[in-house]
């Protein structure tokens, strides 16, 4: 068992590693000059989190807090989240706005077109499935534990 | 197709951030305190790469020279990383020392070890074989066209 383990950590790091490279370096769209993959990355966090503190965001992307709060600074000039309003000054959540959900669902979707171009002629429907239910699991494994 | 690829993307981001999260988390080990998961994606790229600019590292991870420049000269304090002595001056390369490769080693059994546990629970011994097949396509798809 260890062995395959570790080689499905091997394969997983790889291909995060190179296929963010890859993607970086052949899709060509406006969007993906303006922002930098760190920032579409924040985006993303900030969607899937709906509202969601500085601090999170800190750990989730696993940097230092000062780090997401230059970051977060330029996604705020850039007008694609907000700070939500409440009545609790401490703690600033933070949300995409509508121009921020435009701007994340166009990147989502020249990222997908650019996939499946690069998949379809490469991988077997039979292998898409197995793909999907294997991650499935994994994200409900991650998931349980309250993580 | 397209709808499927969709929810592949999200899978395999989902499972890239939170399972980031959850581990570092949940791994109880004095190295992972000591290097940021930052830090241990530049040893493992180096080690991947063998020798390496930081030109090239601040492409593969993404980020602006000057945050590889202190990424890179906090490992150097840690010297967990040497430059290698070369002619040519002006391209120093990065390369793991000794000293390195036995910290890396040792937070890839670290990591191993803690998804052994999780998964094999879980996961059938068929879905790991099946995992392994389509990564170790994925890997070769990604890595065509000379990236």
């Amino acid at each position: 068992m260890d062995k395959r383990i570790q080689e499905a950590v091997d394969l997983f790091q790889d291909v995060m590693i190179y296929g963010t490279e890859r993607v970086i370096k052949s899709v060509d769209h406006p969007l993906w000059k303006e922002y930098s993959p760190e920032q579409i990355q924040l985006l993303k966090l900030i969607s899937k989190e709906k509202r969601v503190t500085s601090a999170r965001l800190a750990v989730m992307q696993a940097v230092h807090k000062s780090a997401i709060s230059s970051r977060i600074k330029k996604l705020l000039q850039k007008e694609v989240i907000q700070i939500v309003e409440t009545t609790d000054r401490r703690e600033k959540l933070l949300e995409l706005t509508d121009k921020g959900q435009t701007v994340l669902a166009e990147l989502d979707k020249v990222l997908t077109d650019y996939l499946e171009k690069l998949m379809s002629e490469n991988i077997a429907d039979e292998e898409i499935e197995q793909f999907l239910a294997i991650f499935r699991k994994l994200k409900t494994i991650i998931k349980m534990d309250g993580v």
